[in-house]
C-alpha cells in the first residue's frame, strides 16, 4: 500500500528497536500524516545528527564535539575510567548521575557466536590509557551476561601488568527487587555478597 | 547526552507512535551506530516519500499517484464504497483482501472532546460520491468506538436522499476471540445479532 516508497520506509523504520514491522507502517502512516510538524523536522534532525555527532576517539562516546564533552569536562576524576560495552550504558550511567570519572566505550563484548573478538572492541586503546599513569582504577562495567562476563574477564587479563586496580560493579538484588521474582543466579549473587549489618 | 541534535532527534522519534522516550533514545543510537546501512537511508527514504506520497483527491488514500491505485484500479466495483476514519483502516482492509470495492477516507471520527466537526472529515465529498448515481451502497467501516458510531450515524443521516444502500459492519465475537477475554458490549452485540444455524 502506497506505493514502493512507503515501503522502503516501512522496511527501514522496522528495523529500529522498539518497532515491528507492523508498528513501523503505523510509524510511516503518523509520519505522512504528520509531514510540516513532524516528517520534516525529523528528516533534518537526522541529517544534522549523522553530521555533527561523531564517536570520541578518547572513549568511544557519542558526541558533537571532540573529545567528548565527558573527556573534556574539568572537573571529573581522571584516575578512574569505568569501562562499559555500549554507548546506552554511558549514557545510563550518566543518566543516574552517580559516576564522577571516565569513561572507555569497548562497542560491544567478545562473543564467539557473533564471532566477536578482542581485536573488534577498543581493549589496545583501554590498556594505552591505563597504562598512562594517571589512572588508578578501572572498573568493568559490562554487562551481567555470560559475553559480559567473558569480556571482564579478557580485560582483566589484558590490564595486568599496567599498574591500575580493577573492580567491577557489585552483583545483587535490585533496589525494589521481589526476591520471589528473581532467578537463582541473582540470589546467588546476592547471598555470597553479603554484608554484615 | 550526545549533544542537542541527539536531545532533538530523540524527541521527534519519541512522536512516533510504539516508541516512548526510552526506546526513542535507543533508536537513536542504533541509527547513529549504523549510520551508512540505516540512518544515511532512513533519511533517504523520508525524503523521497515526503515528496512522492500525496493524499488520493478522490478517496483521501495516501499513494504516489493521483488519483491513487485503488481509484484507478480497473476491476474494482465501483458500486460501493467503504467508509473509513483513518488510511491505516483502508489498509488494514487492503491487507485482509477481504474487499473490491472503493474506499472513502474520513481523515477521522466526530469528535466533541479533540473538537473534530462534520467540516472537518471528508463527508460532503463522499454524498458527491455517493449522489453520482454510479454508487449503489455505502458500507460505513469506522471504528466501534464511541466517536467512530456517532460518525457513522451522522454519516447515515447525510446520505439519505442519496439513493444508495447504507450498511455497516457486523459486530460480534472476534474470529480466535474467548468469550471469557470479551466485554459486555461485544458479548451483548453478538448475541443480539446471533444467526440461526
Amino acid at each position: 500500500m502506497g506505493g514502493p516508497e512507503v515501503d522502503r520506509l516501512v522496511a527501514l523504520l522496522a528495523r529500529l528497536p522498539g518497532l515491528g514491522p507492523r508498528s513501523a507502517r503505523r510509524a510511516a502512516l503518523h509520519l505522512l500524516k504528520n509531514r510540516g510538524s513532524l516528517l520534516e523536522p525529523l528528516t533534518a534532525a537526522l541529517e544534522r545528527t549523522a553530521e555533527a555527532v561523531k564517536p570520541c576517539p578518547v572513549c568511544g562516546n557519542l558526541d558533537t564535539v571532540e573529545p567528548c564533552g565527558i573527556c573534556s569536562e574539568a572537573r571529573r576524576d581522571r584516575s578512574t575510567i569505568c569501562v562499559v560495552e555500549e554507548v546506552d550504558d554511558l549514557w545510563a550511567l550518566e543518566r543516574a548521575g552517580i559516576f564522577g570519572g571516565l569513561y572507555h566505550v569497548l562497542g560491544g563484548a567478545l562473543s564467539a557466536l557473533d564471532g566477536v573478538g578482542p581485536e573488534d572492541l577498543g581493549i589496545a586503546g583501554l590498556v594505552a590509557r591505563a597504562s598512562d599513569g594517571a589512572v588508578e582504577e578501572v572498573i568493568l562495567a559490562t554487562n551481567a551476561t555470560v559475553d559480559g562476563q567473558t569480556t571482564a574477564h579478557y580485560v582483566t587479563d589484558r590490564l595486568e601488568g599496567c599498574g591500575v586496580r580493577v573492580s567491577r560493579l557489585a552483583f545483587g538484588v535490585p533496589m525494589g527487587g521481589e526476591l520471589d521474582y528473581l532467578d537463582e543466579g541473582t540470589l546467588g549473587a546476592a547471598l555470597k555478597a553479603r554484608r554484615a549489618v
